[in-house]
């Protein structure tokens, strides 16, 4: 029997999503569900909950949860991961409020800046532990990889864990029909292409027989932007550069040293910019959670619309051999020309039973080869302090990333470092 | 209106289903298909037929036959190619008979050999005339290349010719059902992996449910090559290198130094090597289009049935966005790791409205990698001979050449070469 | 005859270094060493001096002053070039005070930041010109490139100008020396290893018998940074990131976004950084040449000792075929595998008559790759801007400096580079 | 004290000749000179008449012999590596005289060919052995491989055994002079380029002040050609593919499948090939060396010139940082641009106190890269065939050796193969 093994299956609502897309694709009947999360609690709320969706559906798939790891592990042919390590609280406190003494202000931090290095250096421990078992019991089963930081985590599991891992993100998928929505643009017949590094993939083609829609674009993004909205830094960076990137402003806000300037405090309010935003977030999302949680447990039928998330698509077509495309984090092997061949990318890539094979994208060009650099060097240095164990590299880290470094002096960025690393204790592994 | 040009347009039966498939296809109607052919006896049967076919199918395509080349391209969005420069008579004639004078025999003589060689010298110059007007009327168009030899053809168009082309052949498609029909293996729910170079690109992986199919394969393989049957070549490359190649054993036997060897005559009889295959093809070919041809013109409807050939699929997929997968042939940007980048390579390709967008492979097996490589050989000293219209090149391109290498000295090589530029005439561009 | 070029004659100080080793080498005697200026009175101040250098020292070489571009280079077997582009007055002073309008502060601005932007913009021109005329009267000439931005201008000669380029700079030559007289150690026996982009190169290796002097360097550099020094910021620079740069503190302090900063204005005193230094270093040497010019023309004999100069070891080494090791700026053919391609490199070379080699390094430390990279992202967003002629290249290349960017926003930072554009009028091509 | 460690020191000649240039090395006094030798009388041999030759010419260095290898490579700074295994008898016979039984024979079989390769196969695992050691007692010593077979041996210790390796040969050092010699041409000023891989690297370039001179070598080479004499395959080989080769005739002829031909066997007169040269040769020294040790150990005076050998001069390069170039076998980081990558290749090389510094070529001609390819092939199927343990990649070298490939039919070069394995027996490792 096939199996697919889901990490962080905690996380119900997501679980229930991504599985309940699973149970309602004709070849994926009869795969074996199996949950694993290190809160037992929250695995067996989903477990009951996925069960109950099962019967709802009348699906052939079965589902079990695990609180022994390896044991959830054996045999898995895929393997989904959206773990979240150590939590809102208290590591995402610690993430915005140390850096917050220093001056140094943050949006949503799960990706590069101070914020994003610290979340990596706790979850890629346990990410290669998971390699680990992964190696003993399941070495050939693919690893779809869902936990931010994404570009930095993907690299970490294919280099370190030799794990045949691809990370997933929607940004690539909501990107264009977000930009066409809310500039009032028809989105029959587009040709487009993306591609960069995740969360900063840009949209490097868009046409309609032929002809650039940029222009077009950019007349309506100009219009836009005289009054507030809440994708104007994203409008700006493509006003400036040329391209459209795949993250949003809220996010995009903190890769780059022009955005949030203590120098300049009038482009907060001028690009709209939700400072201290993730954290807002997860405060509301564990109050709707226990709202929802009574509702679902509550109700007998649990419906289930197979929605747009890549990974019922990609399974079914590693499946059934029907091609399927998807915008891919993977590592970058010659795909794109001007970035470091030891970066990780987000490229189109072809699923199907071959697994998820990279296509090749050749140059960026230079000004967005150029802003992706400038993250990748974070990403590097992260990595680099790691696998090391170092503690220089997460001052190299925290140095070279474009936001931290335009705000604080070197000493600051390396006080706040220690600061950071004092904070979260236990949740990092010891530093030399 | 959007346009489909067809040159060589005079290959009426292979137009016919080409075309026959495009006329089928939802996504395609309402183009032009523009027919071009030098012989304009053929090219109007052509028309007529098509035309025909057309009213039989209802087809909303248009059909046009030019006799100006210029103006069958013009505005051409996609361009298939499946021209034959000098024919059977004389060509392909001197190809086969003046290397026999020097005891140099061959099969098909169509990819690499001393045949291979010249049938390329005499194809560029034409090809690279069809990409100057292309770069004048249609330089966005993409170029389908059916014409052989495929390697070269289609590394020239890119590269010198500057045109987005790819070259597409059958081998890659029929290589997996080939095998299984022959050894009594079922088809269903295989994975599979071809790569390499054009007629010799190699089934990688071929596996169900994750177990390698090639024991099984060997095993059956090994009780067939017992008797006599039209494989033999193949299935022997396949016992020695552990791999099973894209082209047939009458392809295969000339491009490696084994098998066709004065040294060791039996081997003729003991591999069933049909000496001398291509030229009977073509006598047959001649005589079978001749009856053929009152047929069609005969009857009152044309039928056609979709076939597997892969154009109709192809352009669907770039004009609808959705993906198909092929086995193309692309330069070799990295994709093959262990293969020159000068290349031209065989690869799965990624069709969507993006285009044709090769994936990345990787390195190839040490043995694998080290037979095509001495094929490329050949390839790129013939690009060289025909790019610098230098002499030397030609010998070089034909010492380096396996099976000439292993039957012939140097100097007869280079007089069976300067025999053929002089039968060859004004089919060959002057060399200096 | 053999004949050395020296483009920028008139920078006769320079000039007497260069020609007078020259002069001094048994192996270029009977050399004719061409003076060229765009300067008459500049030009033949030089030809007078050299002329008197050339007898006191009684060398067999012949000097000649050209007015005429093309009719200096004609024949050159060497080029050396020392031009600058716009002189202090107006050039230097508008890329010192058009940002500091702005806040922007800057030391040197002859490599990155705003005014290296501005003056690889108004040089690039006038190199690809000479560029020009050398493919038609000496297309095999070696040019030894003196005039800063090194990188950027090495690196468009190479490849728009097509011309055989290496950039030469002290930097490398009196990195290690600087260092241990500084520190007060000893420089016997040591071995060294340099390797990065010009102005940015790292002391990769320092080691006596085997044994890594780092440790003790760092030890003393500690406590000389206890009192106020002149390389302050290149010490604290290796303190944070584990190497020692080429580069001295006042031209280092503004390739990194840590040291000039309006939030902590303190730093300037605590690391010694001396602000608008270039422009007094101009001042100072336009007086000092007045002076120098009297006294030079009043004397009888011009004494030349041979300096540590590279130009005339290497010409002696490309005559001779005896080898000699530089530091050379060269493309990047792979040399540093972590560093973009198309950038341009600072890496040991092999002269001889085989002409200028450069030898393979390898990974940089990945925080010092991640640093290279800030600047190169400015450097190729340079070369973009003056090969395709596009404002908004200029633009992405000041929003990619690691300073600049730190310290403005993107409005001004648009702004800024509009001003400039403006105020240097006819010294820029016209951009679109 | 540092150390010179010498491998296979029981050459007695060899290392006399070596380490007596050592002696006389300046730079060098005060050496311990280790010898060790498998063969422990030729050890003694060895050190007592490096004993009285220290005496003889007042060298500050020591000698001393290990039976002990790991006690002899111990703190050792530079390993000189000169080993035979299996001597002429058994081996060489071995690798002679079976495949005669099939009809293939061969002149020298130390490079290439079926004898190239099993001479690899019972080298290789002591190699690894001397690397293992090494890891263990001086993980940081340069190794000087002068072992054949060269490219292979050179390959496996820096990248399976992780050593800093660099292959020695004479090949490169001689060939100018060699041809010039032959010629009756002047030496005097010449520019010269040589690079490709081992026994088969290129003179690139060889001209005199800007003049190409291979239109005159040519023409004397042509001239010379008339008449019988010991070069005869290397003229040929420059003419028909432009370049003069570094290896001799003798060797050459073996590494091509164009002269050793059953089907053309008058080709061995005409070229004049010493058919089982290398027997003869070894039959001949063994001779010759006991007449010579006879004499030697009567002497009181062992006198020695310093030779040109490269090893005294890289040494001294390395100890004082005076730069030296050699012609040196190294990886192919992207060295030469259309060889494979992992390749071991013959280019010039920078030794100073950095140590040995390859340096970068670029593209080869592509008709000098395909020859080399074909070479290239056959060793990277060793190397597989020795790390795998696997027979079939012993079966897939052979079958890729252009000569052998040529002559021989599959079955046959499989027979030949499998008898090869067991007349050497033990000294080869199980294959499975």
């Amino acid at each position: 029997m096939s199996k697919i093994t889901f990490m962080g299956a905690g996380s119900t609502v997501f679980a229930k999503n991504v599985l309940g897309d699973v149970m309602l694709t004709e070849a994926l009947q009869g795969f074996e569900l199996a949950l694993y999360d290190i809160n037992e609690e929250r695995l067996r709320d989903s477990e009951r909950l996925l069960n109950s969706m099962r019967q709802s559906l009348g699906s052939q798939c079965t589902v079990k949860a695990y609180t022994d790891r390896k044991a959830a592990l054996k045999g898995a042919k895929y393997v989904i991961n959206a773990i979240q390590v150590g939590g809102y609280d208290p590591c995402t406190i610690t993430d915005f409020e140390i850096p917050k003494k220093y001056g140094l202000r943050q949006t949503i931090a799960d990706t590069l800046g101070i914020g994003g290095v610290f979340r990596n250096l706790r979850t890629i421990p346990v990410m290669l532990d998971f390699a680990k078992d992964m190696q003993e019991v399941c070495p050939d089963a693919w690893f779809f990889n869902y936990t931010n930081p994404m570009a930095v985590l993907t690299n970490v599991m294919n280099t370190v864990g030799g794990i045949k891992t691809v990370g997933l993100c929607h940004s690539v998928q909501t990107c264009v029909s977000g930009l066409f929505d809310a500039l009032g643009m028809d989105q029959d017949g587009l040709k487009t292409k993306i591609a960069g590094i995740n969360h900063m993939a840009w949209l490097l083609e868009v046409s309609r027989d032929g002809v650039d829609l940029y222009p077009e674009i950019k007349r309506r993004a100009a219009e836009k932007q005289k009054e507030t909205h809440h994708d104007m830094v994203r409008y700006e960076l493509m006003q400036r550069f040329g391209y459209y990137v795949t993250e949003s402003s809220e996010h995009s806000a903190e890769y780059h040293p022009y955005f949030i300037k203590k120098n300049y405090p009038e482009l907060i309010e001028r690009f709209n910019i939700p400072l201290d935003e993730y954290p807002r977030r997860c405060i509301e999302q564990i109050k709707g959670w226990s709202d929802m949680r009574e509702k679902l447990f509550a109700s007998q039928h649990i419906e289930h619309v197979r929605s747009l998330e890549y990974a019922s698509y990609m399974l079914e077509a590693m499946e059934t051999n029907k091609p399927y495309k998807i915008g891919g984090n993977v590592m970058n092997t010659g795909l794109i020309t001007n970035l470091p061949s030891e970066a990780c990318v987000e490229v189109p890539c072809l699923v199907d039973a071959s697994g998820i094979t990279p296509t090749y994208v050749g140059d960026l060009p230079p000004q967005l080869a150029a802003l992706n650099r400038t993250n990748i060097n974070t990403q590097l240095l992260t990595i680099e302090a790691a696998v090391t164990g170092k503690k220089e590299h997460i001052y190299h880290a925290a140095m070279l990333d474009p936001h931290t470094a335009a705000e604080l002096s070197m000493d600051d960025i390396v006080a706040m470092c220690d600061d950071l690393i004092e904070a979260h204790g236990n949740w990092l592994p010891a530093y030399k």
